[in-house]
């Protein structure tokens, strides 16, 4: 692959390169967030967002509590400007959320965007102009002085169209292809705009760094955005935001990066959408400081109603690997992580269940409307005891014991590997019955009876059926197990030195059930498990041992 | 979404937090790749692969450059150990390439994987324990040194075993769940593995230090990172190697920076495939190395080829704003970014075809086999005159004069708007066709004669069907063109102030016809605009101009 000889690095260094934003480990407040899905995002959509849905996924943004969101450049087509006219004409905009509306430093679209926001009280009109080195180069060819007047002069028009309409807009000026200008030139035109604006305390300007092509690491970006920050005239009276595009797959670390290096606010859009490789995800980045205790001041308790909603209005997949999101990535299939999480998940339980520490799972899937039986534990041929285990216990009530579940894991994974297939919860629980419950070949129990003598043994006669035919056994031990599994070994030519037993009453589904687990364990060291299920406790206890033999009689 | 407080950090901070790495602006150099496809994107597929399409990527693999491929836990199930033996019995395993396999630090784990690597040549054996804080805590239950003596005597039995097989395996021990990990402790782990290994310079060891689960910003994981590289025991002798997951969506990030704090090795998977979020990206850091000039020493210049295998095999989806890859990440459907597009190609074409600097687009999507027309330049409602003059310049040789391409741009876009879908360039061409080409409602040209006279005036006759009838015209003037105007003017009942005229041959499909387009602005100001196209090139030019009268007459 030898064309990388054609590339150079299209960014410019600062000329002071500060790094002590890196001291700070992680964002501790979350910055204002202003959505831009409605014009990013759906410009960048195969089939753009019709009049409705555009009124749906807004209404949405406003329920995950976006209090800034860029409802579209409404001089670019005519959808858009209606879009706007509607919000404005059915009173969709709350006191409390501002809109924003994009518009090219050109004299006749800020002037058809003025006329599209009549009504609205709350506005942000943000004006753009490109200020990178190729495009003054080959699309505008006009010098760098000529490109910062295309800037002051719409600042200047923005201005004096407020000023005449008698309204209180909020201004945001974008050097648009930021990340291929040099800092110092864009600074300078951000600064000349400011001139025009003279921001106040009361009424603060919005200077937007935009990565409209992501072309250097995060951390480059984070020294121009710290440059920037620390160079803007008029800084207390500057909101300082950042739009980062994710080129290099590092959308979500720039904004982060930014934030630390002294940006006040985000521009993106939920699940990343937007123009080639998306926007910077707002749900990955606000959830990344949810993660780690900060209040993101965004509610995506109900993640699944919010990826429906943007599935069918978008007609874009959120993909099964998306932070937070995806239908994956709370998934273990792995053995080892299924066990560890099912212990990690009781360990909670029992000591400290107002902290989430749980391995291999990022955050608490149930705060993003998740569950932990459908979306954690599946089982395929990687998988293991602890999964199986967990979803038996979670699920079905299922509790059997330790050695038990690597017994039941490796048939579980063994069906899985051969049906090369993932195995669902209640398939899984089918293996379980088929191998394990109450078996009955080749040996049936038909019924029991044992009274206990004066000496405390107990004694009495079981009764099986063998080969199609009832035989009843003499039967005599300890206690009423003992007493039938004597009989058994003396009478169906099985032996085994070593047996154990557990028990538990269902709590789950088949209530007032007991279940009983007897694993015995042959001359040749290998162990048979048994399942019983029954409501009298005892009989569970005897099916259980029957349902051992018949497996250690089949070789299981 | 008030659950927030229920999480604290996760992670450790190492004693020392260097950031000297920072300084870097890029990795400049490849890493040593791994690929963990075969093994940790497998075993988080629903649908595991089989055995044949395990051998399908695994060759794939191959041909896009890797020379080490971790292709699985044989220990884990059937179907894993199977592939590694059909790897060496089938002779699938190149001199220059080492495959890796994964174990549990565990006696019959490692036995079983010793089995399964009879007539391997060069073999990594990847070992691995769990050593974070949690893990210890709620899965384990074991002190620090316990959990230490558990790598130790996988490290010893891993040396024994290769002796005793008289093999040449290198080794890799990967403290897991590093990131909730301890550094000071991890470090220790690390280096008493070392000891047992006593790694030399023609036998180096492997320590890979895992984003297990993603916990902090890239960073703070590079800190730790620059910490472990800088402390390890037998440093010359190690392979500091990185394996990131993606559960805060900074995957491709941790690996960039962990390379610039001194890691020498990634381990990672096409399109980010792995548990949850999915595995370090390689496509995507490889990928980012080649837009900034470095050779990645792998080749994705067939990336079509690689989703399609990719997506077969895995059944996942290689997601629409994947970078590099997915099927979006070159489009342009705004107009502005079109027409800088459109620009910059022509720019470069003339000026620096050596050198990429397109605006909008990171790399030149032909070197990863992709396509400009299908590509890049999408028309929708966002969409004006430059993606729609590329397109029919391009695609059909058409190359109107600027202002007809905003005309038409405006018109295309109406139609995208109204139809509320994306148009293909057949249809754009079509809409052409139909508004601007040879129009004949309501005047439709039947012929025309001129002769030179000797003033070198042109003067003769032209015949229009006009309502059904055909009428025939007095026509003079300075050239035919003008003849034929002057006499429309007269006849028709239309009159202009200007006209504009503009021709070429088409090179592409309809070749050996000519194009000629002409503008013909009315006492309104509003310009009209019309096309010919014939064998003839003056017959074009007045189809052109009876076609520009007709839309005038229509309105348009």
């Amino acid at each position: 692959m030898k064309n990388y000889t054609k590339y150079r690095k299209g960014y410019y260094m600062p000329p002071v390169c500060d790094m002590s934003w890196a001291q700070k480990e992680y964002p501790d407040k979350a910055p204002t967030w202003c959505s831009v899905d409605l014009r990013d995002g759906n410009q960048s959509l195969i089939i753009p967002m019709s009049l409705d849905e555009k009124i749906e996924f807004y209404k949405m943004l406003i329920k995950v509590g976006f209090k800034e969101i860029e409802v579209g450049f409404p001089a670019a087509s005519d959808t858009e400007y209606e879009f706007l006219r509607r919000l404005v004409d059915e009173n969709l905009i709350p006191d409390d959320v501002t809109v924003q509306v994009l518009t090219q430093a050109r004299e006749h679209i800020i002037k058809k965007t003025f006329e599209a926001l009549k009504g609205v009280k709350n506005a942000i009109v943000h004006v753009y102009n490109s200020t990178s080195f190729a495009q003054r180069q080959q699309v505008f060819r006009m010098s760098k002085e000529e490109i910062k007047q295309i800037a002051v002069d719409g600042a200047k028009l923005l201005k004096k169209l407020t000023e005449e309409a008698g309204a209180d807009y909020r201004f945001e000026y974008s050097p648009e292809s930021f990340t291929g200008t040099e800092p110092e030139y864009a600074l300078e035109v951000c600064n000349a705009v400011l001139d025009v604006w003279q921001p106040t305390a009361e009424k603060k300007a919005i200077i937007n760094i935009p990565v409209t092509v992501e072309m250097s690491m995060p951390h480059v970006y984070a020294m121009q955005v710290a440059y920037i920050s620390q160079n803007l005239k008029y800084r207390d009276n500057v909101v300082l935001s950042l739009h980062p595009h994710n080129d290099r797959g590092c959308g979500v670390a720039d904004s982060e990066m930014g934030l630390l290096a002294g940006a006040d606010r985000i521009e993106g859009t939920l699940f990343g959408n937007g123009e080639r490789t998306g926007n910077a995800d707002i749900v990955t980045i606000g959830m990344n400081m949810f993660a780690l205790g900060v209040d993101p001041q965004l509610d995506f308790s109900n993640m699944p109603e919010l990826v429906e909603m943007y599935e069918r209005v978008t007609r874009m997949h959120v993909h099964e690997r998306q932070p937070y999101a995806g239908a994956l990535v709370f998934a273990a299939f792995s053995g080892s992580h299924q066990d560890a999480i099912a212990k990690g998940m009781k360990w909670r339980e029992e000591t400290d269940p107002g902290r989430w520490t749980v391995p291999y799972l990022p955050i608490d899937p149930e705060d993003v409307g998740r569950q932990y039986d459908a979306d954690v534990i599946r089982i395929n041929s990687q998988s293991g005891k602890g999964g199986v285990g967990f979803i038996m216990e979670q699920k079905y009530g299922i509790a059997m014991p330790k050695n038990m579940r690597e017994d039941f894991g490796y048939c579980v994974k063994g069906v899985s590997d051969h049906k090369h297939k993932e195995l669902m919860p209640d398939e899984i629980y089918q293996i379980f019955q088929q191998e394990y419950v109450n078996a009955e070949e080749p040996y049936k129990l038909v019924d029991f009876a044992l009274r206990k003598e004066q000496n405390g043994i107990r004694s009495g006669e079981v009764i099986m059926m063998v080969d199609g035919q009832e035989k009843t056994f003499k039967a005599k031990g300890n206690g009423r197990l003992d007493a039938v599994s004597n009989a058994l070994q003396e009478n169906l030519g099985v032996s085994y030195k070593d047996l154990v037993y557990s028990e538990h009453a269902l709590e789950i589904g088949q209530a007032s059930r007991a279940m009983a687990y007897i694993g015995i364990t042959g001359e040749d060291g290998r162990t048979s498990w048994g399942a019983g299920m029954d409501t009298d406790i005892i009989t569970a206890s005897i099916l259980a041992l029957v349902s051992a033999i018949n497996r250690m009689k089949n070789g299981k």
